[in-house]
C-alpha cells in the first residue's frame, strides 16, 4: 500500500491547500478527486473558485458517490490522488440511500490495496460543537467521527488543520 | 493524589476508546463510571453497544448526579475509574436543578483527596463550533469550558483527541 | 515589525486568559483591547466580570469597527496590545456594512507595520461544529476561518487553546 493521508480540519481551516501542498511535494501527475456535486449556486461558486487555483497542477476527476471504483481507476494514471471531501461523500452516500458503513469498508479495502500511489483524503472535523437539535445531524456526525477513526488507523499520516498550520496526529511531520 | 487525567473530544472522537486504552494500561481492577441515563431508545442503543465492549474488563457503575460521592466509594475497591462523561453529568446536574459551579469544586476537591486510585474523566469539548442561537446551549457550553478549564489545572494529564488519536495538552505523552 | 501572537480556541477555553499570560510574561506598559460592545445584559455581565480581574494590569481600549487605527494609536503609547477579539470584530464590520476582506487586508497591512509593539490577537475557532442551518452564519464561519488563515501566515506565533492550555501551531512554544 502506499503512504496515505488523512487531512482534517473545520470549515476554511485551510485543510484542502495543505493536502494539496503535501500532494505536490511528492506529485508527478497528481489528480484532484472532488466529491462535490455543485447543485446550487453558493456552491457552484465556492467549487468554480477553487478549479482555478488548482487546474495548473492537477487533473481534476468528478465523483459524488462510488469513490472506491473512482480511486482505483485514477491509480492507474496518477501518483497522487487528493480526495476533497469525505464529509461530502458521506454526506452524497446517505443523499443516495447508500449504505455507509459499507461504503467505508470498502474504502478501507481499497486504499490497503492501492500500491503505487498515494491516496490524501481529505475530511471536515464536525464534532467538536454543541449537539445539533435534529437527530439527522447528530447521525451524520456520528457518521463522520467513526469515518475518521477508521481511516485514521488506516492512514500513514494523520494530520488536525487550523488556521492553515497542521498539528500531526500520526506519522511523518509536514511543514 | 492518585495521577489523574483529562480526555477532551468531540462526537465520535474516539476519546472514550482511548480512555479505556489508558485505564487498562496500569489498572488491576478498573471500573467505568456512566453518567449516562439511557433515557430514550436512542440513547439506550448507544449505551447498550458500548457496554458490550467494556463488560470483560470494566466493572460498569452509574450515577448520574452524586460524582463525588460514587468516585469516593469506588476508589476503595478500585484501582482505575474512567468517568464517561463530565458533559452528559453537567446536563444531568442542570436537569435536577444542582449547581455546576458548586458541583465542579466539590469534584475538583474530591480529585484531589483520591490517592490511592487513577480517575480518567472523558468530557465532550463542545465549544468550536458557531455560537448557538439558543441562551441554554450558550450557558451548557459556557460551563462545560469552564469546568474543563478548571479540571485541567487539577488533572495531572490531559489530552484532545481527534479521530482516535491523541494530542498532549498536559503531562506524559500517550500513544 | 514586532513579535506577533495569533491566539484560537473555542467558546470558554481559557484563550483569553493565555494570551494574558503571555502579553504579561514581557510586558511594560499592556493595553487589552475590547471589540466588544456592550449591548445587552448577557454580554455586559461577561466584559464586565473579565474586565475586573484584568484592571490591574491592563490599560483598557475599546474599538469595536476601526481596528487598524485604533492599533496604530494605542502602539505608541504601549508595548504589548492584546485585541479581544477577531470574531466580534468581523461581527461588528458585518453589523455596520464594511468589507471585512478590505478591513483584514487593512489589519493585516497594519500589524507588519507596526515595530515596536507586540500584537496578540484572540479569536473564536468558529468552524469545528455541524454545517450551520442558516446562511449568514455559514458565511460568518467561512470569513472567520479565511481571516484566520490569513493572519496566521503573518503572526509569528500561533497556539490553539483547548481547557486553558495551548498547542503551538507555529512559533515559540509557551507554557
Amino acid at each position: 500500500m502506499g503512504r496515505h493521508a488523512l487531512v482534517l480540519g473545520g470549515a476554511r481551516s485551510g485543510k484542502t491547500g495543505f493536502a494539496e501542498r503535501l500532494a505536490l511535494r511528492t506529485a508527478h501527475k497528481p489528480a484532484y478527486l472532488a466529491t462535490a456535486e455543485a447543485l446550487d449556486a453558493e456552491m457552484r461558486d465556492r467549487v468554480e473558485s477553487h478549479q482555478r487555483g488548482r487546474a495548473e497542477h492537477f487533473t481534476t476527476i468528478e465523483e459524488p458517490v462510488a469513490l472506491s471504483g473512482a480511486l482505483i481507476a485514477a491509480a492507474a494514471t496518477h501518483d497522487v490522488i487528493l480526495v476533497d471531501c469525505l464529509t461530502l461523500w458521506i454526506s452524497n452516500l446517505l443523499g443516495a440511500g447508500e449504505d455507509v458503513a459499507q461504503a467505508v469498508d470498502e474504502l478501507a479495502t481499497t486504499l490497503t490495496q492501492i500500491q503505487h500511489a498515494k491516496i490524501i483524503l481529505v475530511s471536515n472535523e464536525v464534532g467538536l460543537g454543541i449537539v445539533p437539535d435534529n437527530k439527522l445531524a447528530r447521525m451524520f456526525r456520528d457518521l463522520a467521527g467513526a469515518t475518521h477513526q477508521q481511516l485514521a488507523q488506516i492512514c500513514d499520516d494523520v494530520y488536525f488543520v487550523v488556521a492553515g498550520l497542521p498539528m500531526t496526529l500520526k506519522g511523518e511531520r509536514a511543514e
